[in-house]
């Protein structure tokens, strides 16, 4: 069945007067989501009190929450496991990838990755001081850097401030014809588009669930192991939920069956239980439907913004193929525009040195709210309203 | 000021009928926490979107909320941050004291540890791959087991099983006379009891909030770091938040100023409302009272149980002093007599093989609640009742 974006709509807090285009930052509030996290405080935690571990399911849940984001980025279920933050998780796989590419000492990252994934990578490599190399070129050229020296790839699939999509199913293969493995970041795939980790042979990946998913601000981040290599992983944060028997309290560590070992320390339960109402949402979409909708929203603000703002140079790629979910431009006072257009209630961001840049998310979004931005983004435009805005930042900074 | 502990217990939510010895696993729900945490979904996440992040505050959060665990833990304002969970934290303070000792191997600790601090040094020294040893030893030989082999002592203050309480300030004396540092875990102290971490001159410490001090299941972890070590300590989880400034997106790392470094990814405000609930909780408590009423309360448990239950062998220390907040028993039935408690609603907890154990927290327990709950301890012993647990286990098993 079709899904019905206007229902899907309805299930969120959108803040009256607000066209908010920032859903690639930080998803909107789903309105179950505070009765849903009362409910678990109240008749979990309040009455079950250190039972609710095994009672309420609590103990679970990393797997089984996994299970529900697995769905959304074509992984294998049971393959995917919830917790700490993205950051913790690209450790987690970098960790594991190097290890399993004992011969070989080069990461291979691009410059469009976001920038802590590769602080994530130089602190592993600091650590480990075995001689590895953090290798960083320009995401064009990725694909040719994927030589028999690449122990492991370290990309983000979609850019951060471009939209730019990188093709995974190609950059996998390159990458196993040489003999290398892949960790890819979701950070703007997951509940951007269809993800089909299976289909492309992806070894790692991992995500966060507080951008497209809506999950809340710090809503935990998750791992992928593809299902042929996750017996063979030593977990580097290897935490005793990650153990085979945790409540052994067994003096040394042996690694839990599959995905669990990917578990470190004691996830928010809290946490946990708004990024469920989060989900609940997600289960009434079809992925093929969300990336229709996604390109026709994003191609209607292109076609909107070209026509009426000729100032602003498109900088993510025109075929929609090409992107993720979000469209950005380029223009020398892209900040002072992006504060002007905030005080008008149009949520964008600013990425340095003159990126605006614009999420689209049909689960909350219509051509409404994109034609109603795009006519407040003209009338800053054309009225040159920026001029105002840099003034007042002149006279805050000095 | 003298603590009033007939108020803080009415700021909890308490079930009827419950008499909860289990707050050293996780503490109950603070009355106020389910409000506070939909108080900053609704007017922060619903109405402030992406600007929560500095419109509510949220991006100081996990030093803000620091400095207020660092007033309970004797720490200087400023140095301790709140984030991850406690295992990641353990690594964290590790991986760094580590480097700070690079002649030297052991990491040296005890059997009475909890097992996922064991689990991650483990973990982090398989990744270094330098030739490190964890010297694991019984707790009471750990003071001359301190030699200028040890790099960095890693120890938890008290012992999850038995309630015995190491000597922070001696034991930290012994390892600085031979040039060791020391990584305290405080998951049983803090909250327990006053930690005095600038008199001892600890090194790190780290501990979790959810046992005594009653932030939620999974509530978040923490970290302090000394000021004379911490603009030297490089974070081996170098995380975007931990950079110098996050949100330059610089391509390579520089650690942030003192401990703000610690910080690694994304940390959930939503957790950390409801942490925030029980830390106004804490404002009103002074930590010497806490420590009086704590040893009143299991001294009464202790002379309680030996008059009347003589089958039960005291295995926690008998000086208070020598003691956390909980007390512990032996009984060879141990396990069924604590499913017979639990089903007459007296909550403790197992540990093997046959410890029966049992926390005191005087912010929300009393002389009547410690004397209902050995009345019913008494009526199990001496009717025998665990006869009839076990037979149902044994039942439910074969």
């Amino acid at each position: 069945m079709k899904t019905n974006f206007s229902e899907t709509k309805k299930l969120f807090n959108l803040p009256e007067g607000i066209i908010y285009l920032d859903g690639n930052s930080l998803g909107p509030l789903p309105k179950t989501a505070a009765q849903k996290v009362t409910q678990m405080m109240e008749s979990e935690w309040g009455e079950m009190l250190i039972t609710g571990w095994n009672n309420a399911g609590w103990m679970h849940q990393p797997v089984s929450v996994g299970d529900r984001v697995a769905r959304l980025i074509g992984a294998e279920p049971g393959h995917v496991v919830v917790g700490d933050t993205l950051s913790i998780k690209v450790y987690q796989a970098l960790a594991s990838a190097l290890e399993m590419r004992p011969d070989r000492r080069v990461i291979l990252s691009d410059s469009g990755n976001f920038p802590s994934d590769l602080y994530m990578a130089e602190g592993l490599i600091k650590s480990l001081n075995a001689g590895h190399e953090l290798r960083v070129v320009a995401p064009e050229d990725i694909a040719e850097n994927i030589t028999d020296e690449v122990a492991v790839t370290l990309i983000t699939e979609v850019d951060y401030r471009t939209g730019r999509r990188h093709d995974m199913g190609k950059l996998t293969a390159k990458a196993h014809a040489v003999g290398a493995l892949t960790v890819w970041d979701l950070a703007h795939s997951a509940g951007a588009f269809e993800v089909d980790l299976m289909g492309c042979g992806a070894d790692f990946a991992v995500g966060c669930t507080y951008k497209y998913l809506n999950g809340g601000p710090g809503s935990p981040g998750f791992i992928y192991v593809a299902p042929r290599h996750v017996e063979h992983t030593r977990p580097a944060l290897s935490g005793w939920l990650g153990h085979a028997a945790p409540f052994a309290f067994e003096p040394s560590y042996a690694a839990g069956d599959g995905i669990e070992r990917m578990r470190v320390g004691t996830p928010s339960v809290i946490a946990m239980a708004s990024l469920e109402a989060a989900l609940d949402i997600w289960d009434r979409v079809e992925m093929t439907d969300l990336r229709e909708r996604s390109i026709e929203l994003s191609t209607l603000f292109i076609e909107t913004v070209e026509k009426n703002c000729p100032m602003l140079k498109l900088a993510s790629p025109r075929d929609p193929a090409g992107r993720g979910s979000q469209v950005s431009f380029h223009f020398e006072h892209g900040y002072a525009v992006m504060q002007a257009l905030i005080s008008r209630g149009v949520i964008g961001d600013f990425r340095a040195p003159d990126i605006m840049r614009f999420g689209f998310t049909p689960l909350y979004l219509d051509d409404d709210d994109v034609l109603a931005g795009c006519e407040i983004l003209t009338e800053v435009m054309q009225g040159k309203l920026w001029d105002r805005v840099e003034f007042k930042i002149k006279a805050r900074v000095t």
